[in-house]
């Protein structure tokens, strides 16, 4: 049962330092951080079935294709399969000269000799190190004091300088982890990070990594950011460290705690694809690069082709990208409701016209062509949709221009299917109901089965209309004249079956697409009692098409 | 091809005014704002087949149990499911005394009387409507200038504030959207707000809802919750209005928008369970929620039962959970990692020791009981787990406490087995490989048929073992002493088969569950060649457990 008040179990996050004179909420994303990609390691410790090393080999090639240059591939020291995957990735010499490798080990002599020992020949690599600073971790997991803490951080910092120092033939970058810096003391947090750099020397030309993780998101992202922006402030030597972000996303802000750290300071991101990792994930290295993107920041990374990214992190890890995740579900292009698909249809009618190449669209903040995503699923039709979502796909599928008011009458017969079926239609059923609605298959009540039209084509000489109509199954012909074809026709028709009707409207388009017609006429006729008729014609012929569209017309009567 | 510098084609978002003086981030979420679920609406309207009839109502029946107090019910002129769905909840009573419907229309006049008529009859009712206000609406799909929505606007507030008056017998409360708040120029937003403010004559004591929707997440969550602070700043009568935000997630910061915009002075947040909603979804009001509880705030909505809210949710909306959604998802109190495994387990066992009712517990900001769930899932073992998530799941599964050096040789022949298959390993595959690796079952080397010991239990008298054992198929006497009957044991086993083992330490402990046993006892010996081997042995009497333990570690040799 939960809590109705619940502060008697849960004691809210307090950052102790007064930040009223923060900056970062006035500040700008102007250029991408550097990124590092942890699947391979905290992304494929979170996962039930670990990635074998087909799998691994699979995830790195792609992060290479995006052009990732920091990836944390193992934990050698922790599972032979990781120690393996590292040996392979340098022997096989699978690691690009701009890329680094990092690993992780925890403060312990025996993980940090054997971590080097699986890095021999890197060409560039990074060791990161981290130990839990927390009280929580401090009292309760380790039962170790601050002092305790602070020594194991410079014990195992010098181990891995004096490695190193063995190891020359390595470009050498060093990476620090106060693990559980969300929830460690902020004073404490900077003063580990600082022994720890005392160690290693760092300087701005060889600056260190300090990786200041959210490892279980405690806050909401300002308070993240204030921790971040505070810390920043505090270190005596700012300029000799890289400031590393590392967020999870217990609270679903892991994004958000990334950029606005950034914001306040941070320089680097560490992350995974679509934010796979412990629990509730890291944060989403995807989403925050295409966030930068529609910002107009290059990311410097490349997700052209994200549906290929999206089928390599499903296969490798197991777990599925949901429907509505940002730039990359299924869903996320997708308007179901009439009144978006309006609007989206009206803006990219507007975007054909513009010449600037800017992209502005209604309910699509980024261009799916951008992501080698095709416009088919921007507009999908079910009992929400609206007559701009059904003639914008007859209009991708078949190439019809269906005129306004002959989307109105269509879409309130898609709409009767719709919630009859309570189901999506497809183009296809979109498609089929068209044929249904206005008579193009089947035997209809009146079929043309030939026509001759004759009479000069000059003003104030009238058209004669000779035709042979099959009426309820029955070969008659038709006689009828008037101003022009359409004109002879109806008054054939109307001659003929006493239909009344007249035609109000018309429109004619050819068709270079979807059916064997070279041409599509749309009419809209009165009938004797004053109602309106849709008709369509469709025919290799354009005058054919418009003398079948009154006879579609008339079959609605 | 994504293009590196995206700046030619998108623009980045920019707020007008300078906000240097903001003052939310200085602030704090101390109690729960008002929620409304906008499932049955704005959630609906973007599910590939819309729920029925059925799934509303069983969508509604959870809504009631979590305790929500508005819910947006359908957009009743658009569709006639939703106009009978609202008929539905009025006439068969299904509305709770202090819970308001909510429903949804355009600035429409034939719209807005449809949607009085789809109200008859409910005791308490508030009408949402809205129009397009930002430059992008206003100049590619409307074709409207800002005097235009200005008067759309104002003509639908008068026309629906008129029909309030018709339908007395309802009481009444208003809500107004200027949709696509997130890109509208601020001040034209605020002016458009309160030309519909005073046509309803809102008052401190009767204030109307003003929604701000990140219609499109168009930027960081700061920039957000920036504008609503201007908003509610530049309002000149803030106390007449209730403000309400309905974010996105387009950029996956959603969350994060709500929060920081309850910050920045928001009274009510609009979204979906889980997040559901037209592309990447409406904010998650379960997330927001529980993010309040586990800052010791009542969210003031009942989620003890979480796993049945998220089968409701998945059943009507046919639409997954992702595993790692917070709080939700089935990952999401799962370590598989070995060093997580162990903080787990420690944290566990000092929280068992404490009284003050508080939960601080390495890697789990909630108590999963408190969503209802059990601790099962909370360790699960892989390849990267260690001793302590293994030997946590024997304790939760048998019932066995393995001591500290046991646990290390155990976990060392799990972890070769799931190097091996690659794959999870479930509570059954550990125990199997727990009986395989301690010779608990089938035909072991040495195997103890009966024993008898004899002699005095006093001090300085050796206890006499006289048992038969059947080793490699053939059944001996065997017989020592020993100054208890564990030595004596021993003595017996070393005098018949010249083992030379010694025993280093024994635990023992009583059996509760798990397995038909009541007693089971672990040994460590030392053998002649100074390896050490580890014994386990179980049975109904505690002497005989020991006496098996040490059979047990003779098979090992």
């Amino acid at each position: 049962m939960m809590l109705k008040n619940p502060a008697s179990k849960y004691r809210p996050f307090i950052f102790p330092f007064d930040m009223s004179d923060r900056t970062w909420p006035s500040k700008t994303i102007e250029k991408a951080p550097r990124w590092l990609s942890t699947d391979l390691r905290d992304g494929n410790q979170a996962l039930a079935d670990p990635m074998d090393v087909e799998k691994k080999m699979r995830f790195w090639k792609t992060l290479m294709q995006i052009g990732v240059k920091e990836v944390e591939v193992g934990f050698p020291s922790a599972s032979q399969i990781e120690f393996d995957f590292v040996r392979k990735l340098i022997e096989e010499d699978h690691v690009p000269d701009d890329v680094t490798i990092q690993v992780l080990v925890q403060a312990r002599e025996d993980l940090i000799l054997r971590t080097f020992e699986s890095l021999k020949g890197a060409k560039k690599a990074c060791i990161h190190f981290y130990n839990a600073t927390s009280p929580l971790f401090r009292r309760v997991v380790f039962g170790l004091e601050k002092s305790d803490v602070l020594a194991l951080a410079v014990k195992a910092a010098q181990l891995i300088k004096d490695c190193a120092a063995k190891q020359p033939d390595t470009e050498w970058s060093f990476e620090y982890s106060p693990e559980t810096f969300s929830a460690t003391e902020p004073d404490f947090a900077v003063e580990v990070c600082e022994r720890v750099m005392d160690v290693w020397e760092a300087s701005p030309e060889k600056p260190v990594i300090l990786n200041l993780p959210a490892t279980v998101e405690v806050s909401s992202p300002n308070i993240y950011a204030d921790q971040i922006e505070w810390f920043c402030r505090q270190l005596t030597r700012r300029a000799s460290a890289i400031i590393s972000l590392h967020p999870h996303n217990d609270r679903g802000t892991g994004i958000a705690a990334a950029e606005l750290g950034i914001l306040a300071g941070a320089d680097r991101i560490e992350g995974c694809l679509f934010g796979n990792g412990e629990r509730t994930g890291n944060v989403d290295l995807v989403t925050l690069a295409l966030n930068l993107y529609t910002q107009g920041v290059s990311p410097e990374l490349d997700f052209s082709d994200i549906r290929s990214v999206v089928n390599t992190v499903i296969h490798c890890n197991n777990i599925p990208v949901h429907p509505r995740h940002p730039y990359a579900g299924e869903l996320v292009f997708t308007a179901f409701s009439g009144s978006h698909q309006d609007a989206i249809k009206k803006g990219f009618a507007v975007h054909e016209t513009r010449n600037d190449g800017v992209w502005e669209m209604p309910y699509l903040p980024i261009d799916p062509a951008d992501l080698g995503e095709s416009y088919e699923a921007v507009i999908r039709v079910n009992s929400q949709s609206g007559k701009g979502g059904i003639a914008w796909i007859l209009e991708q599928d078949k190439g019809l221009k269906l005129p306004r008011r002959l989307q109105v009458d269509f879409s309130r017969k898609v709409q009767e299917i719709a919630d009859a079926t309570g189901k999506e239609m497809q183009a296809a059923d979109i498609w089929h109901a068209f044929e249904d609605a206005y008579y193009l298959k089947g035997t209809p009540k009146y079929e043309l089965v030939e026509y001759i039209d004759s009479g000069a084509r000059r003003a104030g000489v009238d058209r004669l209309f000779a035709g042979r109509i099959i009426h309820d199954g029955l070969e008659t012909p038709v006689t009828g004249r008037g101003n022009g074809l359409m004109a002879a026709a109806v008054d054939a028709l109307n001659a003929a079956y006493a239909l009344g009707i007249e035609v109000l409207d018309y429109h004619e388009h050819a068709l270079s697409r979807g059916t064997d017609a070279k041409a599509v006429a749309y009419v809209e006729c009165r009938t004797a009692d004053d109602r309106k008729v849709f008709g369509v014609g469709m025919d290799v012929d354009s005058a054919t098409a418009s003398v079948k569209a009154i006879l579609s017309a008339a079959n609605a009567l």
